[in-house]
């Protein structure tokens, strides 16, 4: 809804904006048609020489790096906007190899691709600046920016982005629930760098369970590893570090391989608990056969540097765990970039950021977010079924039949998907099993319902309403949506392509933005994989491993990383994991 | 001369040997023969559970896991004795691509190998400790350890290792000459990790070159490269940063690509000055070419955050260059654990661990030095030249005739390199050339020489005395040489194989440690190197980057780490050099 007013700007030139009153507009013109700031002392602002703008485009920036954005920067037509990235991470990382990378199965730099890379391809149309965003001032349409080399840049490592339209995909960070000790002691598992310290970590409980002269008691506290977490994520490291135990490490400190125990904890009742039962059961099976230990039904209430404290959930019973490593992976939490921004909106006390349909951040006309930083609040069909209800009654006869609402029935289920999640769940064949109840759909388009009747039918429709998982594969396809959007955006003025409006007159310009499940993969060691693939088929054991393998090969943002990422697990066949301490 | 002692000593078991007052032996003998010993309070110690030893076999303990350690380890017979390995770093490195890391040509990955693997093929015959030796008590036998997982060991991170031999091999450490800031501001190039610094701050100097608000002149400064030292180490570096720059950051970069400088600083008057003359002027040229800036006969007096100070040695001018980085690399210096052990045994102020032929530290019977902390003190002939005379003077006629001196020259040759060294520098064809000098030689073996004659013709023999460059192809043959004596050790006491004693009656038990120079290589970047092959053959261009790739392939330790470091030949060929700040 809120895309409207957006569009309706969008032939307005940047010229006209309000340009904040504490910035001095220099609109110094140089050489080819750029434009510079000056600041008033001690703020940070853009001067002219890196930024050379084509009059008359839009600037468009991107914040962040990961799958959302790049993504979208692959897709985008970057002739059509002034282009500008802000990322902290000058890479693209292939985030579902982590818990590979952790245990050397797959190389660090094998799943990354430099942003500079993938920008290379669109003809140098896009800049990109190492740094992090840490203000978003929609008021004034600006990003505050912050590069990491602060040292020697005397005051020249901040500095200000004006933007006409912005994309945040900055991502999530890991959430610790305000659990104590968890910040100091616990490994997470989010970035490249994450990994490639738990690899270190994991090495050195190995070689300090070694030293001569430590107790069978205290090599074996050195050598319990805890998995906070029985997510896709903390479930794959599991199996990943019992493989590399047992394939690998076993060899090479035979003193101690009895003594390694591996815990992993969970506050549900189940493992993998958002895959189909059948996958859950596995797992933990196969889990208890590789002597992994999970604990479930546990809250880790605090973590010292010695132990995890942790309580049983149904008995209230405590207890404490020395441990030699803790990984934590819980799911994730909200950037303090994305709550000031939540804050400054009136999205207060969010765990995500709030956008509509077509990922427009509620309350912020050009402002978009796509991936793990956003969660999408669907329209509720209650909200709008007055509307609605005139929409469909064509006749204005204050009565709606099944043929009437048959004609509008397909526009609405695009608007308002929860109504084909229902309509599915109840078995329902037709409108007619909607609007009339299954037994009385034999009366068929005799019938004719008015408002009350037409609200009581569509009375539970809404329950059916899903916010997306904060996985790679939404974030992916959120940034190619959005993309195309931001392409078509001059056409979709004239030519609206989407369904039809039901609080005002016309159609939406675009198709709202749907989500497709291709699946989920949760790899469990040992060559077994388990797969859900849509239509509820669930494979499990080394074929999808071998699925998992020529999917995740196929998935690779470039030829250059699928031919690491293939022979690093070629090179892992033939010598087994490296156990130096790079 | 020392090596005698020590094998006298061999036969004796270690259980006479005096056990330090200070320590309480407990002797506890446990499972397979394990002896424990236990500490009087705060004294670290070795407890029995980790060490199992062999009754009868002598302790041997090796400090280090680089080149000379690790070809020590590989040639060692090691059912011939319980040998235990001390090293902070788990792995060999190969320290000739270490250049080739810092820019990503290679992957650190690919040039390390686990010691434990190395160690693995010996049947687990040795034990390795990943600790640091900080202490060699040389008069108790024993070696003091401090792990680096220092947190919560509650003391038992410092242990003790009881030895009957040592063996020293822990390298050296970069020489900053006590040049003010160098510690604080430069990057050095001796560990795995400093190219991995060193990478990571290359690129971190691009993108912050290429944040929005500097002055042309900011950028400059950021990226401008500096490298301290012309040896080839730091022009090896140099050639590579050239290329990383030309081949692939140019691309991604194209803002800054023309701002990019690279000075390399040399305080000699030429660079690779170790290198036959031809390729000194050949990469000075080629780096004049490539735009680097070679600065010859300039001395750093100091390096601040900002700028680097030198000082040119023949005219005094002071500059102060500002800097982005830089990196040194203009020699070793000792190690503290070193410089405190060469004072306790009375080797005060010296540039290395002084040991005889044998590579027996001086003044300790049963340590034994190799690598780059140790240096062989070459036996000078004139301090022996009374009992060579009388060991050459056969009849005791008191004269010494040509024929005479003929009998013994090839053992004299072996004991005193230094004797072959001169003869050949002054074109002598025989022993008579250099009794009679060259003139008088058709007088052959009529003339006979007195002790005075004898002196005055040998008097300048002992100028061609030198000492060994301190490289990965001396401490690997350092290391081979050693475990072959030990090896040899027992048979070696009946079958005496080395030279004829001088000072007393009998033979030598071994051979004297010759080194065999088989050449080195100079890579120039661009696809060029030089190589200085033995009998002054000198090889410069594409051809000898072949032959340095093939050389260099060929001497990986392990098929493993070949087959990595060919792939990364051919990945960099194939894909560029990855960006990415991994």
């Amino acid at each position: 809804m809120r895309f409207l007013p957006l569009l309706d700007k969008f032939i307005v030139g940047f010229r006209d904006r309000h340009r904040i009153p504490r910035l001095v507009l220099l609109l110094g013109i140089s050489g080819g048609g750029l434009v510079s700031y000056s600041e008033v002392k001690s703020d940070p602002s853009v001067t002219d020489s890196s930024i050379p703008r084509t009059q008359g485009k839009k600037r468009l920036v991107v914040l962040g790096t990961g799958w959302a954005a790049t993504s979208f920067l692959k897709d985008l037509d970057s002739s059509l906007y002034d282009v500008q990235v802000v990322s902290p991470r000058n890479y693209f990382a292939f985030t579902p190899l982590l818990p590979s990378v952790t245990c050397g199965t797959v190389e660090a730099r094998s799943i990354v691709e430099p942003i500079r890379k993938l920008i290379k391809r669109k003809n140098d149309e896009i800049h990109y600046w190492e740094a992090e965003c840490i203000k978003i001032d929609a008021a004034n349409k600006q990003v505050h920016c912050l590069s990491k080399h602060d040292k020697s840049m005397e005051g020249k490592e901040e500095f200000l982005l004006d933007y006409d339209f912005l994309v945040i995909a900055v991502g999530a960070q890991s959430n610790t629930f305000n659990t104590p000790g968890v910040l100091e002691h616990c490994h997470f598992l989010k970035e490249v760098e994450d990994a490639q310290r738990i690899r270190r970590s994991v090495l050195d409980c190995f070689e300090k369970a070694n030293l001569p002269n430590l107790s069978e008691e205290e090599r074996k506290v050195i050598l319990h590893f805890v998995v906070v977490g029985g997510g896709p994520t903390g479930v794959e490291f599991a199996a990943e570090l019992h493989d590399f135990v047992c394939e690998d490490l076993v060899r090479l400190y035979p003193a101690v391989q009895n003594l390694v125990k591996i815990t992993l904890v969970q506050s549900g009742d189940h493992i993998l608990n958002m895959f189909d039962e059948r996958i859950s059961t596995f797992a933990e099976q196969k889990f208890q056969r590789d002597g992994i230990d999970v604990k479930m039904g546990y809250r880790v209430v605090e973590v010292t540097d010695k132990s995890i404290n942790m309580k049983r959930k149904d008995t209230n019973e405590s207890s404490s765990n020395p441990y030699g490593m803790i990984v934590w992976s819980t799911g994730i939490g909200t950037r303090p970039v994305i709550n000031d921004f939540m804050d400054q909106i009136g999205q207060h006390d969010r765990r995500a950021l709030a956008t509509n349909e077509w990922l427009n951040v509620r309350g912020c006309d050009n402002v978009f977010a796509i991936g793990d930083c956003a969660t999408i609040e669907q329209r509720k069909i209650m909200e709008d079924i007055f509307n609605i209800f005139k929409v469909a009654d064509k006749d204005n006869s204050g009565t709606l039949t099944v043929q009437e609402f048959q004609d509008v029935i397909g526009e609405l289920c695009e608007r308002y998907p929860q109504l084909e999640l229902y309509m599915k769940k109840k078995h329902m064949r037709n409108v007619a099993d909607l609007l009339l109840g299954n037994k009385e759909s034999n009366q068929t388009e005799s019938k004719a319902l008015n408002i009350e009747e037409f609200k009581l039918a569509l009375a539970e429709v809404d329950s059916q309403m899903k916010s997306l998982p904060a996985t790679a594969q939404v974030a992916a396809q959120q940034g190619a949506y959005l993309a195309k959007c931001f392409n078509h955006m001059h056409d979709s003025e004239t030519k609206p392509e989407g369904p039809r409006r039901i609080t005002e007159p016309g159609r939406h310009r675009f198709h709202p933005f749907r989500y497709k499940h291709f699946g989920q993969f949760a790899p469990l060691g040992g060559e077994q994989a388990a797969a859900e693939l849509p239509g509820d088929w669930v494979s499990i054991g080394q074929s999808s491993q071998w699925l998992w393998y020529s999917v995740y090969a196929s998935k690779q943002v470039s030829w250059r990383t699928r031919v690491l990422v293939l022979f690093d697990w070629t090179k892992r066949f033939v010598f087994g994991r490296d156990s130096s301490q790079i």
